[in-house]
């Protein structure tokens, strides 16, 4: 069992008018490689959804010009038209992403597992490229659309390269478990969708972990993923769940963002796309007081 | 209090490459103006989220060339993505729509109603057109986000010409009830989105309905409309009942889209993007029995 790996769903920065800015994001996956963390661009926390096609095109041309690894690049792609998804996907693999993390389409819910299959056999097939490498998305609490065991193992099973993993968001350890000992043995990657199971999962044949809070805490997520297996794994998984409690009793996005606009001393970080609200400064106190208290800091970077 | 309103949301047909196919839905828009029907194009029948931005616009264009009065059209504009919901409002107020039956954003959940307020603000801002006539869609059983009584009157209140009423597809009468009775009084447009509650609505100040069913029943339920008041209206709801039934068993788009391909002997009509499915042929034949037990019949008409 090798070391596992951290993705961090990149928080998309925005200016005063709400258009993204290119520029922090490209500091800020910078820093995140610097971490040895990955980059989920355009994920939940990344605030995937509330950007266009065009917008989402536009950052990724923009990190490839900065230089950034898209190697190390993993973004959301999942959309609910399927001509959305298929123009964003293959554009990601023409820019060289090392995979691509794709929801179901989720405005339909209580769709039926051939319904999915079709929707995801048909873009797989309309890419056309080798070098497709998908990570299903599968986060009921928030896309209302799920992805069983059945669909998980009929897509992996008809395309063995193109399915290669998925993000688990579940919340749900007995749908994860069952994942992982029916599919983790044949190097089907799943990444937990948060830190507080990624020991477990990676005990069980987990292949890491995509956690909102890698935005802010990437080294301590990434130090566990190497060291799982020494005697201090779960002291350090301990300290994870302490620093995850405090996001998780708070709107997870605008908390990220508040924190980071501290840390960096830089409140366009704040800035957020409705239906999403800034924390208000009432709340960033709190928030603050409670990173305080675990000793939490995180470097001040450019821009 | 004038007749109610009748709109269609517009079944979208599809080649056998799944690319929307205009011709047939210009047709079918002829048709359901015919029948007095209005256009309720891009909506959750329509398959609305299934189509990206610009086949929309493409869609729109295609209506205008070929003449139809956008005038009685109320397309689905709104999207997850702020600035796609923009976009697409914006060509709609542009082709002189007579509105635009907006979503709120619906991936994330359990958002604030002042997050949902900071939304359509910003989109009635960013569109500064004094003909914009924006009908909020309420349908938390597919969308997954809820617009409270609190929020319609604070968005009514603070844009009352831009916000010109809602559709009302919560399956929740009780809700329905509280907006009729707090806001029809001042002209706001409820539309049920099930003909079940038509004549109730309307009995309430409702404005009329937007629903599935008028796609291959508009007539009756625009003789409902008119007639409300008349003596034989119960016998009417009940007849629309009847055949909804006939449908609300069944997924409905399918259901639809066979009905519309059996009477107009023009299998094309079946088609469907998935993660919806077509139905299958023996649900099929038994749908057509339902439809034969109960005496309904559509015109053939072109392509």
């Amino acid at each position: 069992m090798s070391a596992g790996r951290v993705f961090s769903p990149v928080l998309t920065p925005f200016g005063a008018d709400l258009a993204p800015d290119a520029a922090r994001l490209v500091a800020h996956c910078r820093w995140l490689l610097s971490q040895d963390a990955g980059l989920a661009v355009f994920g939940t926390t990344s605030e995937g959804n509330s950007l266009s096609v065009p917008e989402k095109i536009g950052l990724l041309e923009a990190l490839a010009r900065a230089d950034i690894d898209l190697g190390r690049a993993m973004p959301g792609t999942g959309a609910c038209a399927l001509t959305d998804t298929v123009e964003l996907t293959r554009r990601a693999v023409g820019l060289g992403c090392h995979g691509v993390l794709m929801l179901p389409p989720f405005y339909y819910k209580a769709v039926t597992d051939d319904g999915l299959y079709a929707y995801f056999s048909e873009v797989i097939q309309r890419i056309g490229d080798r070098r497709l490498r998908i990570y299903l998305y599968h986060i009921p609490p928030v896309s209302g659309v799920g992805l069983s065991l059945a669909l998980v193992q009929r897509l992996r099973k008809d395309y063995p390269d193109s399915v290669a993993g998925m993000k688990d968001s579940g919340d749900d350890w007995n749908h994860t478990q069952a994942v992982l000992d029916a599919m983790a043995g044949s190097g089907f990657e799943l990444y937990c969708g948060s830190e507080v199971i990624l020991l477990a999962s990676l005990q069980r044949g987990g292949a890491g972990c995509i956690s909102a809070t890698a935005n802010v805490n990437p080294a301590a997520i990434v130090a566990l993923c190497r060291r799982w297996r020494e005697a201090d794994a779960p002291l350090r998984q301990e300290r994870l769940n302490a620093l995850r409690a405090v996001f998780d009793k708070r709107p997870m996005v605008p908390a990220l963002k508040a924190a980071i606009a501290h840390f960096r001393e830089d409140v366009a970080w704040k800035s957020i796309r409705p239906p999403l609200l800034e924390l208000p400064s009432s709340a960033i106190a709190g928030l603050l007081q409670d990173l305080r208290d675990l000793g939490f800091s995180m470097p001040v970077i450019g821009p």
